[in-house]
């Protein structure tokens, strides 16, 4: 996302990310900020309550549909290229969470493996094994398996007959306005995830009702051409307009928006051992000065530290535990060394709890994907 | 089809048909002659014999496949919108011509529903009605169910992820070069088209092999986006690239390249009653002169006579008889009027017998659509 002096906003679902003010998502594009409707929420999960879920498309329509007791989905995929990182943790527990409010819920996810076929050259039957460890790291999440319909881009036609259908009402003007101008593949691959994020009101799962996506700040695209898409066809299929929930999107462990597959030491995944873990968040930038006598002092800066970040974010569901953290850093009683040991402590035991259930999990995981 | 005076040729699979001179094509867009390949073939059918399928691309690929007793496949499709008209009978009759040819072939038949869905507006169930009532008609024409694989576009996702895997190198300025100008839409429908001429090529299917696609002179731009395509991922699928044959286009009954279903009475088709298809042949345009005396004086002229064209194009299987038609046409010898009651009657008996072959196919048909 790169906000431009003319106060046009470009946001990039497929480029570099450089997040300067997400508010500037409010005035330009209608995002609601995501504390108008939170007090209708009883138990906020930790994006919510954090407001790392800071923004939202008619959230309201889940709300609703959880309080009357009616039937919604809440959807959301992944790019089957390897190991879950953190943000593909986040959108999981965002699905799980919204799953969880309500038996009435239904979760849809769509692994994207002609995708990873075409960006990163996977074929199939690798990306299938991927698929089944990454599903195995989501069921480990907390996913009701009993309640999601998990499917494969490659096996799920009726994604498919949604975009060549779609792709004969949205005209160039239309998709260049939201994407800029682009090589058709990613046009086309527009379409097919306005048809993952339309596929639960086919006729196949009972029409038309709220589906709720969550998504980082750079996908809003994604879901305004879907948006648009559900209006122009909302005589034939009678779609209902998908809503949205916005989080901040994480950091690399240098402290950069930009992820880099090259440098695995940038980058945490829930596949990582604990001891790799520990090694990758004693080495993550921090918001600490340059000398200790200079942080006691001057108290650190953990807006800017990646360590702080995942506390915050990722891996610890204490509200006082951090709040604790961040008073310690800005009054200098915390030294970043100590503090990344015992963050380093906090992500290793997640990683050792999450892996040991997600090994009871990969049987499940390859069942729910062998079904089809 | 339409011909610049500056001798860039523009052929246009989706618009208006002007077809003014054939042998452009060979000049322009490297389509060979049949009369190249004609000798190596041993029992050339109507079509091949009377010169109107008048071009191909690399049909040596299939004659030498024949030759070697080695497999090779035969594509086709239909859109289902109604009955069966004399264009996608001369279609099918090509393809069951190549499929008898070899006991190595295998038919490939695609019912394109989601166009019919986008371009007639046409719900599924209906369309799979009219599908059931089309392949009937071609089985009744001779196609060897046996080896054929017959399928609705709205099933087959292996056509769909090769159209999306394909969107990803087809540059716009490819497709802007072969089609023009068009909606988005339209060039979707191209890559999936692409798809459907490549799917025998499939691993599932064996893999590469060489593929016969007949096709009426207008619809060449998609034998060439399919062999670019071909092209660019021989590498990854081994691609042979397709070969073609062209016929001529079947003219409405009063003479008009240009179909229209809005006026019945201007098409013939396969269901018809023989009696209205009596009709519709004694109104169709001849190319009888103004009087009857200057008929006998000056003879017809058989090249602008539909009903002539019926014969030899579609309904007289014998070469003598057309021969002589054609012979006493051109010498005053033959009148309109008693003409078209002659070939009225002989287009009547083949809709009988047709019509009788077809009632006893319909429950085969049914079950070759339904085994998916």
């Amino acid at each position: 996302m790169v906000i431009d002096n003319d106060k046009t906003l470009k946001i990039d679902p497929w480029g570099t990310i450089d997040i300067k003010d997400y508010s500037e998502l409010f005035e330009l594009f209608g995002i609601e900020p995501i504390d108008n409707v939170l007090e209708k929420i009883t138990k906020p999960n930790r994006y919510l309550r954090r407001r790392i879920i800071f923004g939202h498309r008619e959230l309201s329509k889940i709300i609703d549909a959880i309080e009357k007791n009616e039937e919604y989905a809440v959807m959301s995929g992944i790019k089957p290229t390897g190991a879950l990182h953190l943000g593909s943790k986040m959108t999981a527990e965002e699905i799980i969470y919204f799953q969880s409010l309500s038996r009435k819920s239904k979760v849809f996810y769509a692994i994207a493996d002609i995708e990873a076929y075409c960006d990163n050259g996977l074929p199939l039957d690798q990306t299938s094994e991927i698929s089944v460890n990454n599903l195995a790291d989501i069921l480990a999440l907390g996913l009701d398996p009993s309640r999601a319909y998990v499917y494969k881009q490659s096996e799920e036609i009726r994604v498919m007959n949604f975009a060549l259908i779609f792709s004969r009402k949205v005209t160039k003007n239309t998709i260049e306005a939201i994407y800029g101008e682009r090589p058709l593949g990613l046009y086309f691959s527009a379409l097919v995830q306005a048809g993952d994020i339309l596929l639960p009101q086919h006729a196949d799962f009972d029409g038309p009702k709220p589906v709720l996506v969550p998504v980082g700040a750079d996908q809003d695209p994604h879901i305004r051409l879907t948006r648009d898409i559900a209006r122009k066809y909302s005589n034939e299929f009678k779609f209902i307009l998908p809503s949205s929930i916005y989080h901040k999107l994480t950091r690399s462990l240098t402290g950069d928006f930009k992820m880099s597959k090259r440098d695995p030491m940038s980058l945490l995944t829930l596949e990582d051992s604990p001891e790799m873990a520990k090694k990758k968040v004693l080495n993550a930038l921090t918001g600490g000065r340059e000398t200790t006598t200079l942080q006691k002092k001057l108290g650190g800066e953990p807006e800017k530290c990646v360590a702080y970040e995942l506390c915050l974010y990722h891996f610890c569901e204490n509200d006082e535990k951090v709040k604790q953290i961040y008073q310690e850093c800005i009054k200098g009683e915390r030294i970043c060394g100590d503090c990344k040991v015992e963050i380093a402590e906090i992500v290793a035991n997640f990683l050792k709890v999450h892996q040991m259930k997600k090994s009871r999990l990969i049987e499940t995981s390859r069942k729910l994907l062998d079904k089809k």
